[in-house]
Order: C-alpha cells, then structure tokens, then sequence
C-alpha cells in the first residue's frame, strides 16, 4: 500500500476516518458513497494513493471489475434486466471528478430519475477522421 | 474464448467485421468507437461473450482497466488535468446499454459539450437508510 497522509479516501482505507465497507482484498477497498445517486451506490478504491487512474500501477487495477462484479452480485444482478447498473470513473474536474483519490462508482439504475443520468452528445461516423485518430493512437501505443 | 456467432462485437473480435483496432491482449480488444462523443473514444471488450459484467469470468475482467490505463496514456494522459477523460460501463437498457456485449468506454473530456454528460442527482445523506443497506450487503457478500 503507498497511501497519503492527507487524502480522504487513504484516511479511510487506513481507518482512520469510518465508513461503510462493503468489500476489501489486499489491493482494493469498496464502501457506500454517503451520497448516493441510488441505493446501494458503492464506490471502489485501489489501496495505491493516486488522483487518475492511469498513476496507478497495474497490480492495484485488476481487482477492481472483479470487485465491481461481486458487488453487482450481492445488489441483486441476474442475466435479465431486473437489477441495472452503470460503472463509472472520473478523470479530472471537467469529468466530474470531485475527490482526488481515484474512485470507480457502482451506481444501481432502479429508474430514469434515480442513479446516474448519462449524456451522449454521439458524433456522426467520419471515417476520415477514425483513420487519421486510429494510425496516431496506435502508435503510442506501441511506443508505451 | 467463448463468443458468440450472431454477436456484433464477438464478429469483431473474429475480424469478421473490421474494425479500428488500437489494443488486444489474449483476454481483451480495444477498438475506436464509430460514433464517438470525442475523438479517441475507444471501447474495451473481453474476449468471452456475455451482456453484462457480472456474466463475465474474472479472469476475461483483470486485463480490463489496465487496458483502459494503457490508452489513456496513449490518448495523452498526465498527471495533471491537461488530459480528462471519463471510464463507463453500461448494464441494461435504462443505464444506456445498447450492444449486448459487455464494453467499457474511455471518453475523453476535452470540453464542457464533448464527451460524456453526466447527471448526478445526489441524495442527502442518510445515515439510517446506509446503514441497513449496509447490512444487506454485507450479508449477500459474504454469502456470495
């Protein structure tokens, strides 16, 4: 674990501040968000101190969606639609990132009120573009 | 792998239908969006087919957010917020599911109108409500 002294979701996973914890494993820590969006709105925390998701080390993210599954699970997930959920994570303030510990949200979708309201300002396929975006992202990618 | 043969996104995985690919690892494939909400918006899949995350494997789920990490940075990612961006993963109709085949978004958040909307209607905080509900899910947790 590399926590931070001074972040809330460290204090947190150290104890030190209570919460409702609902999962733990030696990499991650999972409790209810006080203010949830639905009931049952979880969030899932690395046990590695870090505001976005790509600072932390891959061995504190691949507990992460097995965590979010298990607590999909016990919330009442079927291979039907009865129990609906989104899985969400916030990078950066622009993104609705509040806290700067990262955090992936499991917030239940019981109705169109209630739990995380999604806006899909969807673009028209230009296949220009795709190209140009998929030979630049490639190569990054090859270079990580 | 297990897929599917009439599933649009195992057909991909297949290269059966092409697509711009950017990452693939033995248990995911990464691929642009075609009608993204930002230039870059890149949906991660795993290699088994099931319509909701709580169907999938653990062992197809691990690789997920690494995945999600190594485009990130790919796109621009730092650990400033020079580069924003948002994970999502949608389970059933009313939380915006459209393909039947489990798959994470990565939408960059360039600008306030571009990328992903995001509602949050926040309850006030229950300490009464999250406690029983905490109860419940620790019980089917552990039960689990």
């Amino acid at each position: 674990m590399t926590l931070n002294a001074s972040c809330l979701f460290c204090r947190i996973i150290k104890g030190e501040i209570p919460s409702y914890k609902v999962f733990e494993s030696s990499k991650v820590y999972a409790f209810l968000d006080i203010n949830p969006l639905s009931e049952g709105h979880t969030l899932i925390i690395p046990k590695y101190h870090g505001a976005k998701v790509h600072e932390i080390p891959d061995e504190y993210l691949t507990d992460i969606i097995p965590a979010a599954k298990k607590i999909a699970l016990a919330l009442g997930a079927t291979p039907d639609d009865t129990f609906q959920y989104n899985l969400l994570q916030n990078n950066g303030t622009l993104a609705h990132q509040v806290v700067q510990h990262v955090h992936f949200h499991v917030i239940p979708k019981p109705t169109e009120t209630e739990g995380l309201g999604v806006g899909w300002p969807q673009k028209p396929t230009d296949f220009d573009a795709l190209k140009k975006t998929h030979e630049e992202l490639v190569k990054k990618i090859e270079a990580l």
